[in-house]
């Protein structure tokens, strides 16, 4: 006996963090014990690893980020998604193993092997159950990223969402990649054309259904 | 072409910083280019890592901290000792690669094998030429660094030596286990007796024999 595992991936302004959060409430309505949870900066280290990730003005070599974001995620499993699966919850993870796989695996060394080897490490076998990936073109994903992340108030691109639109080219089909080597988990779907409300009522179909989830 | 790659290694309060800098002063007297480095902590990115490796309060996963010293390592390697070395410099690293197989690998998992894949990937075929390995008997060390390191101020001891004497024997044990395993580049001094001049004295015959620098 244990809880569920469920991941959002895609790219930047795909809308993860508005779906995991409608996710969690949909659940939650629903009668069932949810955590809700992010990577990177989802235990108190992390958020300071965060910042290093993150911050503008870091220059991180390719494989600091590679071993930061798996550091992030190992201390994430322990405290937080590790105890919370043992405790029967749905654990709903905004990014995990495959944004690595996909940002610094495809798009930053075009190699997977060994950013998946060092992340096999970190995770410990703790693979997700389901992997949701919402997917979006890139160009649009930037631009309602630009839309909806505070950007107005001065705040500018992080240090990974700063680069070029090769790269988060590559990332997107890193992730079709990762679709197709992980049939059994991946669900897709294309938001490039959909409502907030469209994506969400899909996604929850998936969940329902994949997940076997009985709705109370 | 390219310069010659000298680490310290040893339990804590075995005098590596201190004899660190003496062989890099004496080195530098004698007309050769040395840069004097330390880990965790030898680049920007590093200090803020080594801030959260050694903080007292914080909890990290055995995971975390093999991950974060390997990323503080690759960071290191890209940013400090790759190019020092390109620029034929002799680097000089207070602690290193095989501070982690002792004290994350051989202290607290039992086993190197992991922490010594990870760091391969981290250091990408930079090991050193030459390991000092500056033995003492972890009771002594612990004794002496308390003496040396300004605990008379009042700072406590950082997160990684408050371990108990346990801990610091399975190191102990550790470094000589890869001493036997890497022969070729390792020498051992025990520093247990001797004064820091008598220390800095065979450290200095090692060096100029193991490496065949010419004494101008």
């Amino acid at each position: 006996m244990r809880g569920v595992f469920i991941t959002l991936e895609g790219p930047d302004g795909s809308g993860k963090s508005t779906q995991a959060a409608l996710l969690a409430d949909r659940l939650q309505q629903n009668g069932w014990p949810v955590l809700l949870t992010r990577e990177p900066g989802g235990t108190a280290v992390g958020l300071q690893l965060r910042k290093i990730l993150l911050g503008p003005d870091n220059q991180l070599a390719v494989m600091t980020e590679v071993l930061l974001m798996a550091a992030d995620r190992a201390q994430h499993v322990e405290e937080v998604i590790g105890p919370a699966l043992e405790n029967n919850m749905i654990v709903i993870c905004d990014r995990y193993v495959d944004s690595s796989l996909a940002y610094q695996g495809f798009g930053l060394l075009g190699d997977i092997s060994q950013v998946k080897a060092i992340n096999e490490v970190a995770i410990r076998g703790l693979w997700p159950d389901l992997t949701i990936l919402l997917d979006v073109q890139p160009a649009v994903g930037l631009r309602r990223h630009g839309l909806h992340s505070g950007r107005a108030k001065g705040v500018g691109l992080d240090r990974i969402e700063q680069r070029n639109l090769d790269f988060h080219q590559r990332v997107r089909d890193g992730y079709h990649q990762l679709q197709s080597m992980y049939k059994e988990r991946f669900a897709l779907i294309d938001t490039t054309l959909l409502e907030i409300e469209t994506v969400a009522q899909r996604l929850w179909e998936i969940v329902v259904q994949r997940l076997g989830i009985e709705i109370r």
